[in-house]
Formats: structure tokens, C-alpha cells, sequence
């Protein structure tokens, strides 16, 4: 099956099925992530107290941790949250914020994935040579690295994790260790707006929390984001273009993605 | 007096008097639970440190009290927030958001209600089900309830609880045990954007710091945000609607309440 | 030179390097502070864990503090940022939301400034007057307080503190203990919208971080929200000055600033 195929397939799926999706993460982008995945058509929950995270996990059909502005008693409820999950079967998708930048959220990453399969970790350049254990520059949460190798890290990282790896960036590199798709859709206003990340790892956790396959909806899901980044009116500003964006993702369907993707086959 | 002249009185109060609202929230819809409070002409503060929140509730009119994403210290300042109001006969609004999720929800509501008296507790049909201590299905923060035996249940469990219960879906039913009211305004687009059920909660909060009466604000308030939802922009996506919808609010008035209401007596 | 010649330089700062700035800050508004942030060209990151603030102020270039939802945890955050931040010369700006109305807050705020020294402490007139041990009157997080002292308020405060006090309402007074300017740009709709005082901190912080000249950071960051606020759509209401508001602050440019600007020397 093609991958214009399978895009068909986790848009059938997620129209399917109103997916549940439990999310920890932080509390800068939480709204956007909130209406994103309202916006795509699966239901969001916001909850990270330890007590109630393993029975939240539990009715949910995806778990998105995201360490933005963790702390202590945040990366706790991770780790239960995600061993819950990966006992039931619910993919867990990962968001790596800033990992570079301190060495709390090293070993925070370190101690999440000692503990927990994840089916999804998107990231920029970054913070996915942070974990791949690489040499990365970064500022703040913000990657400074050139994408040239994104491939071959994406691939041997994917192959030693058993987990789908997706770097964003200008080029979007998406691969689960046995293949690896570029992606070259986008727009650097989507740099331009807090949270674009973050929204899309939670689109990629609305889609494998209805299809249950990492790869597509990992590339679903960053295409969702970048073609509304394409769609969105630039004309007047960012706040227009927050809006404009979320728009356009409430509107975005698989007919318009499979038309405007610009995808290819790496390995 | 009917209800549409308690309307107008709700809003004549509003206007007369900036009121103060306390508000321990969640950080998903927090931004824009304070842009509806100032949008519709009160004023909030957020404030969740537990040896703060007696001092800040005494300088309040009203205290909002929403558990989307509340933790066990949160819950902690809530108790202590709410029977300092109680205390000074400060009215206290409930929205508890996803109640039967979890048990950490459903101890922590039997808790405050254990421990503070409320003016009106607004959720949808599963969460005023599960406080009434009937079976309920829910998906998350989301009712899958049939809205058919609202008004005996609201009627019941406000009597019980001798506060006004507001039950919020396709059609709103709010009693004070005396009375009870259907309200048929509202458009399906709410129920797309997060935060609408804690707006209206908000929005309520709003109403009865400045006029005291908790039937005719919570009805007010709910109206408020149904009214809106019909009037704003739904042609362009769930960016344009959220931005809208705060329009919308922002330029409501009694007469436009009274004018477009679709309200009944239903007891 | 002349203040105008500060203000182009300040924009130049801000334009030749990416400034990065490192906030702590509350959860209400913190999406639009980041957004303001890339707006007008730095690069925002939130983070409050205490293991990690040390660490992460190291690679900033300026650090924002904001008591509007800080709790225990926090402030001892903030404690340990800011004498790491002063430690290496990164600037702290402070934002002493609603100081007045709790004894935790007036005890934080003494202790951090105790603690700290701060390059720019930016509040309205209540906020001011209480850090200057004066009578305050306010309405919660919202100033009662006439503005005739302003100017030797804030040069009083600002020759005791030895830092740059910025003190905004209907007009703004920026003193660094030696000069005191009156800017006279604003909108009165800037009030009915949260958070306009937090993003007006945030993006003194962009600048200060960027320039590292205090007294014409404050006075160009005040100044971009205060014109941004002018030139805003307030024909629709609350949502869309919201959109129109960072629009405008993302468009701004010192010549704009320069043009616009109605400012005076008091002092």
C-alpha cells in the first residue's frame, strides 16, 4: 500500500472513531493542543495529578507527554501515565521540548524512555540528536542544527528504539527504522507562532489514538500542520495566522493533504 | 417577577458594580475564562497558593471553582478558598469538569461538596449525574448522556443540595429546586472549541458576584455564551468561531439576551 | 542622545541578535507572552523547575519574573534564577501582579527583591506604591489609584532600587532614578483584555535582553504594546483586538515606535 494509501486510511479511521486523548504537557501551548485536536476530530484531556493518571490513561485511546514546563511531579505522573499505557496497548507519543537545554530534561527523557515504549517521538534536529545521543545545537527550544543528515539519524534511531522517530524542521523527516519519508511541506511562519510543535504532536497522537499506526500518523499528522501553515493567511500578522491556522487544521481533510503533500521515498 | 425582567436585573447589577472573581481554574481555558469575565464587564483573578487563597477570596465577590486539571494541592486551596467564602457569604460556583473520569475526581467533589456550600454547580448531564450519584456515560470531560430526564434530575439534586444546578448540552435545564427552566439557544460549533462549558461556568461567576441572585445569574450566563455561539462567525474554522465568540460576548446586553432567549418553564 | 536615537538603537539590539528569554511566569497569559515575545523577534522559554533554572537562565539573555499565579514552588524558582541571572549579568525584569492583595504576595515580592537585583520592575500605580511601601488602593490585580505622583514615585523608587521602574496606566512613567519620561500612547481597550501588563513585561524582556539598556528597553516596550493598542481593530470586540493586538506587534518597527510615540521628559 502506497503512503498516499495509508493517509486515506488514518483519516477513514479517525472519522471512524472519536479518539480520546490524554495529554501531560505544558501549560504554554495547552490550549492550542486542546483545540487541535477538536479541531481534527478526536476529543482532548488535560490531566496530570499522579493519583488519577493511570485511570485516565486507561479510557483513552492515545497518551501524549510533552516536557515544555515539567517539573518533578509532572515527569512522575509520566512515568506512570506511560507505563499504564504501554501495559493496555495505548500508544504513547512523545515530545522531547527543549531536551538540550538543561540536564533536568536529559534525565527526565533519559528516565521517560528507560521507562516507557513510545510509539511516536517528534522533535526538531535538536532535541532528537539530544536523545540519539549526538552532539546537537540548540537555543532555548529551538534548533540550530542543519538537517543533511536528518535521514540516517532518523533511521538508525527509529531501528535502536523500535519506535516511529519524526524530526520537523524546514525538510520533515519521518521513519520506523525500515523506511524514511521527507517531507517538504510548510511554512517558516509556523516558526513564528508558539506551540506549532507541540500541536503537532498532538495531532500525531489524535490520528494513532484512532488508526493505531505510528508511521502514517506521524506523517499525517505533520502534514496536517504544515499544509495549514501553507493555507493560513500570512498577510497580517501572527495573531491572524494563529487563527487562520487553526482554521484551516478544522478543516483539513485527507482529500486536501494526499492533493498537496510533497512526499518522498528516502529509503 | 418573570425570568426575562430577572435577566435584565442580573445585568443591571453587572453594570453597576465590577465585580471581583476568584477563580481556581485550570491552566487548558484559563486565558480565556479571564478574557469572558472582562469581556462581559467583571474582573478576574486566578490565584491557587493555598496560604493566599483565604486572604484573595475576602476581596472577591464571587469564588469559580473548576477541577479540569486540579491536583492534590489545588484541591487542597480550594477547600480552603471556599469555606473562607462561605464564611463571609461569598457565593461559590462549581464546575466539575470530568468528575467521573476518575476517583481522584469523583473523592475530590465529594470532598468540597462535603465541605462548602455551593450557589450553583454547572456541568454537563454525566457530571451532574455522577454528583447525583446516578450512573453515567461520558467519554473524558465529554457527556454521552440522553438529555431526556434533565429537569427531574436537576430539580432533585438542586433541592437536595439546596444550590441552583445547571445541567449545560443541546438543551440547558437549570433549577433552583423550586423551579426549574429549559433553555433552547446554543449552536452544535460549541461543543468544537475547548472551554466553553468553563467560560459559561465563568461567565456565571461573573453574573452572581455582581447581583447575588444564583438562579437568575446562572441561567444569565449560560444564555451569554449559547447566544454568542449563535451569533459568531462559523463559516471559516474554529480559529475564526473562538475569536468571534469572545466578540460576541464581549458586546452582549440584556436586551439582545431577552430578545433572542428560547426559554421555558418546565416546572 | 536623544530618547528617539535610544529607541532606534533598542530595535537594532533587538534585530541584530535572537534574543532568548527565559520566563517565570503565570499560567493566565503565559501563551500570549510567548507569542508577543517571537513577535517582535526574541525567542521565548518557560520553565520553572527548580533543578533546572540555574541552568537554563545560563543560555538566556534576559530573565522575566511574574508573580500573576505563583505559589511556593515557584518563588523559590524564582529565587534561584534571579541570583544566577544577576550572578552572570543576564537582566531580570519583574512584574509584580496584584502585590497588594495578599501577604504571600507582598512577602514574595519583598523576599525576591531582597535577593535580586532587578533591571526593570514594571506594574501599575497600586503595584508601584505598595513595593514603595506606600498606600495602595486596588481592585484585585486591577490599580484604583490616581496618577498624579507618578514621576516622583517612580524616580524615588528608582534611585532607592537602582533599577529602571516603569509604571503603566493611562500614562506611563519610566524613571531610572535620574530621567523620568511620560508616554502618552495607549488605548483604553488594552484594559479589557488580560494579560496586556504581562506582555508588555515580556516584551521589556525581549529588549532588555537583546540591547541590555534598561531605560530604553522599558520605554520601547511599553511604547510597542501602548501603539500596538492603537492601531488594533476595536470594532468587533475583545477577540479580535486580541488577534489585531499581536498582529500589530508583530508588524511593529522602530520607525513606527519613533513616529507614533508621544512621549516627554518630566525630569
Amino acid at each position: 500500500m502506497d503512503i498516499k494509501e495509508q493517509l486515506n486510511e488514518v483519516f477513514e479511521a479517525l472519522h471512524a472513531k472519536r479518539a480520546l486523548i490524554h495529554h501531560i504537557t505544558n501549560y504554554v501551548t495547552v490550549n492550542d493542543c486542546a483545540n487541535v485536536v477538536l479541531a481534527i476530530g478526536a476529543s482532548p484531556i488535560m490531566a496530570d495529578e499522579i493519583s488519577e493518571v493511570e485511570e485516565m490513561v486507561g479510557i483513552c485511546d492515545a497518551l501524549v507527554l510533552n516536557i515544555g514546563t515539567a517539573n518533578e511531579r509532572i515527569i512522575a505522573s509520566m512515568l506512570k501515565a506511560g507505563k499504564t499505557a504501554n501495559a493496555k496497548g495505548i500508544p504513547v507519543v512523545l515530545d522531547p521540548v527543549g531536551v538540550g537545554a538543561t540536564s533536568f530534561r536529559r534525565e527526565s527523557i533519559a528516565q521517560l524512555m528507560d521507562t516507557i515504549s513510545f510509539s511516536v517521538i517528534r522533535g526538531n534536529m535538536a532535541e532528537i540528536k539530544t536523545i540519539a545521543g549526538l552532539e546537537a545545537k540548540s537555543s532555548g527550544v529551538d534548533s540550530l542544527e542543519e538537517e543533511s543528515d536528518g535521514a540516517k539519524i532518523a533511521l538508525n534511531l527509529a531501528q535502536k528504539l523500535n519506535c516511529v522517530i519524526a524530526i520537523t524542521g524546514k525538510t520533515d523527516i519521518v521513519s520506523d527504522g525500515k523506511v524514511c519519508y521527507a517531507l517538504n511541506n510548510g511554512d517558516v511562519a509556523l516558526t513564528k507562532l508558539t506551540g506549532t510543535g507541540c500541536m503537532s504532536t498532538s495531532l500525531i497522537g489524535s490520528l494513532i489514538g484512532a488508526s493505531k499506526d505510528a508511521l502514517s500518523s506521524a506523517i499525517a499528522g505533520i502534514l496536517t500542520m504544515a499544509i495549514a501553515g501553507e493555507m493560513a493567511d500570512k498577510s497580517k500578522g501572527i495573531g491572524t495566522f494563529h487563527t487562520s491556522l487553526i482554521d484551516a487544521i478544522s478543516q483539513m481533510d485527507a482529500k486536501t493533504i494526499v492533493d498537496k503533500c510533497n512526499i518522498s521515498l528516502v529509503k
